[in-house]
């Protein structure tokens, strides 16, 4: 045991928050790059995450009817090239396959960037009247997009990510069906990933490539920068018009369906990172947290204290709760930074001296708080620390979030605030994109993030040119 | 409701089993071509097999230590190149990216045909002592084999599957673990698919490029042609020299460790359709399908039915069963068909004369027993009858197995049977590959399956040089 050391220390979050995000996803083991510049290994402890958000999300979309399916991974270039805006979005990012064996390809193939273009293929051969409608479709997959500049989960050349595709017989149903998909949204990243979140639509320059509109969840990270973290779009008929996707209305008249797409990548794992982690490195909201606690017996060679150990294990488990323990030779300060590291949400020591009086200790991750427990409530006590813990992470979140929103009635305010803090500036807007361009020169990079869904009106001019005020929007800087 | 028709009638299985496959591919709506030839679309009724084959697999595998990873989708040239026999092996069916965005890259890239070079890229970079081990992975992806002749589920260009791969401190724990992933394969495709398989070792031609030992499950179609079902590598140290993975071992010095891989893909759909699928459609094992029965009201419109129907259907729910009712103003028969095709393993009917006795009428989609059953017992009674329809399917199945299993002792006989017969034919072989490779010519392509694993000696001399026999082998022709 004398020469095991602790592990490494982590970067303090406010000396610099760039590094420290990248010390945490390396200490706590969440992924790591591969030779190809911006590929990423999701490594079991992060891939983990994903499946845990995987499985409630997906739970959440069947429930209103969605239905997995799986497209092609390549998309021929004149597909890709049959919807203008979409095609001058993505064209400039997406990698080409231009050889199958050693042959040259008669037409280049792109990976997918985002799978729009396959959707109305299939829609275009599978709808034949109004009532195949709605189709309501999703896939789980990767897709690629050729970055300059990467960072684990944030930006990534390929990420993994869930994309919806929907077409209804009216523009209302599609709209609704947009909507529903933010609340899902919504409601996944509040409750399951403890992260609170403003809402709302994307100003025209902001929005996803071909849509008509597009609707946003951005959530605020730790060291006050905005992170869009899963969105939902209106594409009109554009789409199923230019793919010549139609049906047979109840009229007997051929029209196109309306549309829908939307997605959450593994993003949202970097929000989690740099929403709740601290200096001792990742902290895992309860709900999602693939191993819930973990058992340390200390002075784990007394039989007497691995016996207990065991025990509460195998009760826990048989409740169905994931839990881990530590039987490694490792010194209990090792094993306390071990789990800490790694964000499991709590764990649970057994002591010598905790034992002569029944009890154990319970550690809660996020504020350190210990709770001593006798033994034979520990399986009915954790899942009510693991609720409050869950609850009081969220409410953290939220008074981080509501103390960096500020507000902007002129350009100084605006320019200033940004110089001086950080987070959300909420000012009105012209609707002009010429005003957003500017604001964007002027303070360094904020974007316009999103008209809320409840949008105050706080003055009745554009904070940038002064002419009337359309919409109150969100500025911030972005990841 | 006059103008309804049934549907479309599919080709006799016993007529032309080709087009009878892609007539059920297509009828029950399983996947679809796209534009790029080979490349397919998985519809909502095939993707949820894929995904009932998941959970299943997935959780078997978490059982045994099993951590998913995600690796990424591309591979660099050099990267492939390393070790020789595998590169060999691919290079020839790979996809190529070489451009990114506008730009060319200053290295292709190729589309994963499989991703043992990641790994061992991973293992060698994470991989420091002996505690490191073992390193147990699997992921759930796509790949992509640039192959000229496909077929939906059977062959495509791209598919998924689910790849494991692991590395040990000895070649006795790596071919522990390659054997105990062929059991949980054998176990999974007997017992949930209802297909009986023979199993053992693969020759050394048709081994794994790269692998020292492949194994493998070899299921028999109903019309006579064998389907590798999975397979389990075992590497030795062959891949880790190649790609410089080492660890300290107990004695402090530098060795490799010992490596498997296995896998089994989407070609498991078709085995399902083509082992158990009739002239009517798909027919599937209870233990995978997504839906296990069809709710058919019949005279749908009288309130009492619908009720009847509607409340099975609650009480089915909510013992978690996965039901489905059929509330279309289609015919009778036509929702009959309906059901058939998709091969959804039982139907409930509830007719007025049915009703008025207190009964419904269960259907098995297998071998269409009608089973009068009192209300009030459907939800025991189902779950019994699904259970016994599991087991008949694999018993009649393992049947058309055994029944399809010949011997041959010379050249004539082997040539014969395969000539007039299809199925298995075992025979003992030399051990050369010149045998094989005659055998492959004059039979009209049939291959070694496998070297079973419980070896019988039906003579001693090689079926083909009559020189001395060193193993039985199961000889057919392959999917």
């Amino acid at each position: 045991m004398a020469n095991e050391k602790f592990l490494d220390a982590i970067t303090s979050r406010d000396v610099d928050f760039a590094q420290w995000y990248t010390d945490v996803v390396r200490k706590a083991k969440l992924c790591e790059y591969t030779s190809i510049k911006g590929c990423m290994v999701y490594m079991p402890a992060g891939y983990a995450i994903w499946e845990n958000i995987q499985k409630n999300l997906d739970a959440r979309f069947k429930a209103t009817g969605v239905k997995n399916v799986y497209m092609p991974m390549l998309i021929p270039e004149s597909l890709l090239n049959k919807e203008k805006d979409h095609v001058n979005g993505f064209a400039p990012e997406v990698a080409w396959v231009t050889m199958g064996g050693a042959n040259p390809l008669e037409e280049k193939l792109c990976i997918r960037p985002t799978s729009e273009t396959l959707f109305c293929e299939h829609f275009a051969k599978n709808l034949n009247s109004y009532r195949d409608l709605p189709m309501v479709y999703n896939q789980w997959c990767s897709v690629l997009r050729w970055e300059k500049t990467t960072r684990p989960f944030l930006r990534s050349k390929e990420f993994l990510w869930q994309e919806g595709h929907t077409i209804h017989e009216t523009s209302e149903e599609a709209k609704d069906r947009t909507k529903m998909m933010l609340d899902i949204y919504h409601d996944f990243v509040e409750n399951d990933l403890a992260i609170p979140v403003i809402w709302g639509q994307k100003t025209e320059s902001e929005k996803f490539a071909g849509a008509e509109a597009t609707y946003t969840i951005e959530a605020l990270m730790h060291d006050g920068k905005a992170l869009q973290s899963a969105t939902s779009h209106y594409f009109g008929d554009g789409f199923s018009k230019a793919f010549d996707v139609k049906f047979i209305d109840k009229n007997n008249k051929y029209v196109n369906p309306f549309q829908t797409s939307w997605g959450l990548s593994t993003r949202i794992i970097g929000a989690i990172i740099m929403v709740h982690g601290d200096d001792d490195g990742l902290v895992l909201p309860p709900h999602i947290a693939p191993i819930k606690s973990m058992i340390i017996p200390i002075g784990h060679n007394k039989p007497e204290i691995l016996e207990v150990a065991n025990k509460i294990y195998d009760e826990l488990k048989k409740q169905g709760m994931v839990v881990d323990i530590d039987l490694s030779d490792k010194t209990p300060g090792y094993k306390f930074s071990n789990q800490e590291v790694q964000g499991i949400p709590t764990r649970i020591e057994i002591g010598p001296r905790d034992l002569e009086n029944g009890v154990v200790t319970i550690v809660r991750r996020d504020n350190r708080e210990k709770i001593s427990i006798s033994l034979e409530d520990v399986t009915t006590k954790l899942p009510e620390i693991l609720k409050q813990m869950q609850k009081d992470m969220y409410q953290k979140a939220k008074e981080h979030l509501e103390s960096h929103i500020y507000e902007a009635h002129n350009m100084d305010e605006l320019i200033n605030t940004f110089n001086e803090k950080s987070g959300f500036v909420k000012a009105m807007w012209c609707g002009d994109e010429a005003c957003e361009d500017e604001i964007k020169a002027k303070t360094g990079g904020a974007t316009s993030r999103c008209i809320p869904f409840n949008e105050e009106g706080i003055s009745e001019k554009c904070v940038c040119c002064g002419k009337d005020a359309k919409h109150l929007v969100y500025f911030g800087k972005a990841y």
